[in-house]
């Protein structure tokens, strides 16, 4: 590897890119993997047949290039989020990076900056940084919580024409309220800026708390980003959507690659989605061992943040480090988030969180 | 629309992008479709038959994140383009125009110049514009052949970072000598160019036409990229590929969205390229096809050009607009590229290509 390093190092490399390394989380196989917030519940037998029937279907005409406007997916999508959202609202991309990046390419790149509030997902500045985008941040407190009136000035101050929200957040669990939203939407309005609110993991919220595809009526310049990869248990099918107002669709045409969603990509979602309920049946169950572990860690004398997600992130660990291999020696793969102190670990079935509850115990 | 473009222009969409539409030919539903390079053989049954098979297996772990590496897809590639290339100088994206989007992103970008030699592939100059790549030209001649000594001077005094070789050229069907590639490759040397032979129609080729891979040996700046969408019949699967020296994976891999290739994408392709022989099989009656297009063309008095790909571009025509109209009349779509006096047809099945060349006579 070195000396393909030094090699690589002779290539004309971006400026930005040198002496990076790749992004991406271990992949390491052990019998336990709760470190990227898959869902491990599987797919359901009567989702899987359908999946197979309409590939089955889709395959036929593989010689020809797919739907470039992907029609049916759109409406499928649509009818799913609700709330009056329609199919010229709805965009989509392989995986909701390649949705962020889409908004990237289309309202960011040189002389304009985006600005993000971490420890969030970690993947706003990479994003930013591969579309020549400057990436401004502004921290949350101990409490991983943000106020409406701190966002606000921090989206004004900086100028920012691209905000991040991610709610319920990345790797902390945590939920905006829609206060936080509406204030960052008002307070980007001299830059004209872009609200994106990323809701990989809306599923996964407490009960009564709203979407901020609530707030999409009249605000044109509000994105809310989802994905499949997570309550839909797709992650490899790599289907990230988002909702925002038709011209917002309009202007990721202008710069999405034609043909970007194959069409297998096309019928496996589509397949999915008439069986949103089945696939979404897990989801409950995901959310009560989620609260069993922020319950059962918090009894540890750990410190767990609140979490709408299908993860905690906890501190309180005097060398997270130790933990994690010994979590990984015991079969469980947990995620090291660069937090000082926490770990992060996905809420998997009922037998997985004992497993890792179990295990972390004889740890501490 | 109107209504939409106007909103659409009151969002903060990037200048370069302001007052484009959206790429890609028009997706009209006729029963004769020669106008985007399908392989309009369909995909053989036996092949069908092995995707469904390897999507059923790999929708069930779905709920995964695909195999981020790619590792059996670079392995399968690499065997199929033999010629001593092994699976870490192979990397794949979702349709060439990914990974030629990719390498602009690790090495083009601000400051940074690409060239083409028009007419040549369109999607080009938008790559280039949405990296914030300069984009320079220098135009073929009459005959849309390239001579070695006049693309190493165009090379060498624009000063290109990256230069586009596309062969068999799109639209014109032109194939290069290997010997343009080699003095390409030389003159980029002093600005460390990254030298892209595009050989999306190289299966096409007359017999004995080389391909650059032959070139890659000791060429760390050469890229060449493929794709399974023309010869392989699989345009709707979006798989594109590259073979390079192993750092060129490793730039990309710094740029690439993590798990960018779906588990299905990847089994998809994995299933046709163990079945190669049999999609391949129509290769040959395509290449009589589009040989018949040219002799028959010339003999009606029009102009083709000599075609080493899936379609011919055929000049002559005192009024483009006015045939292509009759023959979408007549149930056959092709292309109006944009060159004045000519018109692109794709080589379909041996029926398909009867009724163009029928209807177009009765329209001459």
């Amino acid at each position: 590897m070195r000396n393909r390093l030094e090699s690589l190092s002779r290539l004309p490399l971006r400026e930005n890119l040198v002496g990076l390394s790749p992004y991406g989380a271990p992949q390491i196989d052990v019998p336990i993997l709760l470190n990227v917030n898959e869902n491990t519940h599987g797919v359901p037998a009567e989702v899987h047949r359908a999946i197979v029937d309409a590939v089955q279907a889709a395959a036929l005409g593989l010689n020809r290039y797919p739907d470039r406007e992907f029609t049916e997916l759109r409406g499928n999508l649509a009818r799913y989020l609700g709330g009056g959202v329609t199919a010229d609202q709805v965009w989509a991309a392989n995986g909701s990076n390649e949705v962020l990046q889409q908004i990237l390419q289309a309202f960011g790149g040189p002389g304009r900056t985006a600005i993000g509030f971490p420890p969030t997902y970690s993947m706003y500045p990479l994003l930013a940084s591969a579309t020549d985008t400057r990436y401004v941040t502004a921290p949350r407190d101990a409490s991983f919580r943000l106020e409406a009136g701190y966002v606000a000035e921090e989206v004004s101050s900086s100028g920012a024409n691209i905000v991040f929200l991610c709610s319920p957040n990345n790797p902390t669990g945590t939920a905006l309220g829609l206060d936080v939203v509406e204030a960052a939407y008002e307070a980007g309005a001299a830059a004209r800026a872009i609200i994106i609110v990323d809701e990989a993991y809306a599923e996964f919220s407490h009960a009564g708390t709203p979407s901020a595809i609530t707030l999409l009526p009249g605000r044109e310049r509000l994105i809310v980003s989802r994905t499949m990869s997570k309550a839909f248990a797709l992650a490899g099918a790599r289907l990230g959507y988002l909702a925002a107002a038709p011209e917002v669709a309009d202007a990721l045409r202008l710069v999405r690659l034609p043909y970007h969603l194959s069409a297998i990509t096309q019928a496996a979602a589509n397949a999915a989605l008439t069986h949103s309920a089945t696939l979404l049946a897990n989801v409950e169950a995901i959310k009560v061992q989620r609260d069993r572990i922020v319950t059962e860690l918090a009894a540890l004398g750990l410190n767990p943040a609140p979490s709408d997600a299908n993860f905690v992130l906890f501190g309180g660990l005097a060398d997270p480090q130790r933990v994690w291999r010994g979590l990984l020696e015991a079969g469980v793969l947990i995620r090291d988030v660069g937090i000082p102190g926490h770990l992060r670990v996905t809420a998997g079935t009922e037998s997985e969180t004992t497993v890792f509850l179990e295990s972390l115990k004889r740890l501490l």
